[in-house]
């Protein structure tokens, strides 16, 4: 089975003794899974280009040569203690789609690409700076090897000075869907072999500060303490039940928490700690920030602590083309895969692409829901199921789209 | 005013340019406080020796010198950024009595002691060895330079093989009074200007653990999580909700709270924090105790995380004496001092004694509840007030003790 193969193959790169694969963003394993999947590309028939954002851009002409292309992609890099199916299987899935093209001495009537973002998992430089979405600030981008993104860049054949030629036009592209494993335990549990994602969610992060006073733990009385943790308890409490009583299924995370002095025999005098909010819509990202900002008005009301709330970034939500999400469904139904839509809650290469062109991602379910690490799985079977709707999708728009 | 002269010399050693006093126990600063107070009591008129536990003892003998000592004594050392009342009033206050003594050529009936305690801010190596409490294990002894128990008990004179020696019979003190600055806002909050201490509260530490399960902030459905922080901050609002609703005026405190992996994009999989309760009647400890575990099984069960409860130390109270808190709260209303009662939720000599012979202790207010820091403050005619009340009291004891 050559999809398996492909896999077992990447899996090599960057293969760590626990199991997990390191294949870091810029490092000599990203440079090398590359360059194998390269030579595969051009045995395929692609040709290749890398862009000036460090995207790896294979590209079959199609038999309109002025059609705008049909795009797949994904990345090929990891987190220190990677799974062998995050972005990897995206990738290797659009391999698999050009080599059965191939193998059916099929041309599609708009271009074929197959991208390869670069550095996905930390500053998504590749999928930003071909969106025309990358901040020109060097100082923006916190590489995880610490080396400025000018010479990570150029480690992948990139140019941080024409970064911005690496922005495509509007009219370059006419579809981008992208093929992920879902990281979460959605698709597992409903028993669906197919995701129809319904977009990139949305979100806020805020740092929460309560003071207090920090005191004697036995010389101040109850009724005489300003304990920044007990009303930081209160804290998490409302960002759970936020969540929980909102309609819909967003989610509201306290994920970073620190207390000073952080001493048994003291009464705490300070806290500061994360929130972190994600949902589809954006006007329910605002909702939950305006009822989030009341609750913390009564918390501080009640306890006698100050709480602030300080906003740490805002990433908007990316919805995806109802006529890719329709394609997606119709091919999964076509071939006989249970399939339902589901928001996606992680980000991906398609976030950025989606915010300039139709964007569409399927989902294939991974198991437990475990992802970024060694004990990340998805079927060979499961895998297969979404490359061959990912196939069908393609060829259902290559004949739908007028360009 | 020589109570004020001689706070003023003590206050010189150790002096920080924050203004607060650093003389750790068994440091250079801590051995020159000593030293001051020696020549003072000698010139006093008092005979010195050291004892085992490295406790300086000055004696004044008594008309009738077979009876057992009334002592008076507290602490010269200090926590790293101490005030200078902690300890040392209570010091000076005696070294005061006994000018007074001397100055009105007055001969007590039983004989008086003066003790310098050692190293009551870390291992109270003192006032155990003289109580017979003190572990013989020198590792259950954490100083605060790191040296061993050993080494710093020679440095005060003291000797470590022969600790057991320093604890005195049964038959030694006929009572033991400590004035000491409240370190808590409550005499400040009645306007009284004596406290007069029921006994130094008991206190029982835990270690709670609370267990869920680290899972992607994004893609794990609320639904779906075992969040260790919010079960956690149930935690911390029980224990709060324990003391406030028990009969009494117990104090409970979660003062030490850590998360893994404490990252804004991870639902936390484990907390660690701890619980320390304090009240003076046991039976209360123990009531909290049990309450605290029935809790912690409810927040378990609701939560679906695992949450144990571990013992860490455990400090019985000590009750004062009826007739030494009786003497002092005549004494108060004799000298025209207003005086109300009060349990000491800190840790004193006086807990110690108090196990062993009958033990009373003075408070006098503490601006603000400040301690532990340069910020302590407490004003001369207060520290006069409990001074004069020491004086009355042991006045009065060595008139009614038959010895």
């Amino acid at each position: 089975m050559r999809l398996l193969a492909s896999l077992e193959a990447m899996a090599e790169v960057g293969l760590q003794p626990d199991g997990s694969i390191c294949r870091r963003g810029f490092s000599a394993e990203d440079r090398q899974g590359r360059e194998r999947l390269s030579e595969w590309l051009i045995d395929a028939g692609m040709s290749l280009r890398i862009d000036a954002a460090g995207n790896l851009i294979g590209r079959l002409e199609g038999s309109e040569p002025n059609l705008p292309a049909l795009v797949t992609g994904s990345h090929l890099d990891t987190v220190p203690t990677g799974g062998r199916y995050d972005g990897t299987l995206g990738v290797l899935a659009g391999l698999e789609l050009v080599r059965c093209l191939k193998d059916a001495s099929l041309q599609l009537r708009h271009p074929f690409e197959l991208i390869v973002f670069a550095d996905e998992e930390s500053t998504m430089v590749g999928c930003k700076g071909m969106a025309g979405t990358a901040s020109g600030d060097p100082s923006d981008y916190t590489t995880s090897n610490g080396d400025p993104i000018e010479r990570n860049l150029a480690r992948l054949g990139g140019d941080w000075e024409r970064l911005t030629t690496a922005a495509r036009s509007d009219d370059a592209i006419a579809a981008f869907l992208e093929l992920h494993v879902e990281q979460g335990a959605v698709l597992e549990q409903r028993g669906d072999s197919i995701g129809v994602v319904q977009g990139v969610v949305g979100q806020r992060r805020f740092t929460i500060r309560v003071c207090g006073q920090a005191n004697h733990a036995g010389t101040t009385p109850m009724d005489q303490r300003q304990d920044a943790l007990v009303a930081a308890a209160q804290v998490v409490m409302a960002v759970q039940a936020l969540a929980l009583e909102h309609p819909g299924d967003p989610v509201a995370t306290v994920g970073r928490f620190e207390v000073w002095p952080n001493a048994a025999n003291v009464v705490p005098g300070e806290v500061q700690c994360s929130v972190d909010l994600r949902d589809l819509d954006p006007e329910v990202l605002a909702s939950l920030s305006a009822q989030l900002e009341e609750r913390l008005a009564s918390i501080a009301e009640a306890s006698g602590c100050s709480v602030t709330m300080e906003p740490q970034f805002s990433v908007d939500p990316t919805p995806a083309a109802p006529l890719l999400m329709e394609a997606i469904a119709a091919s999964a139904s076509a071939l006989g895969f249970s399939h339902s839509a589901l928001p996606s809650r992680a980000s991906h290469d398609a976030q950025e692409l989606g915010r300039r062109w139709p964007m569409g991602m399927v989902f294939v379910p991974s198991h437990r829901g475990l992802s970024h690490s060694a004990a990340e799985y998805t079927s060979l079977e499961q895998c297969v199921a979404g490359t061959s709707v990912l196939l069908e999708a393609f060829l259902r728009l290559d004949a739908q789209l007028s360009g």
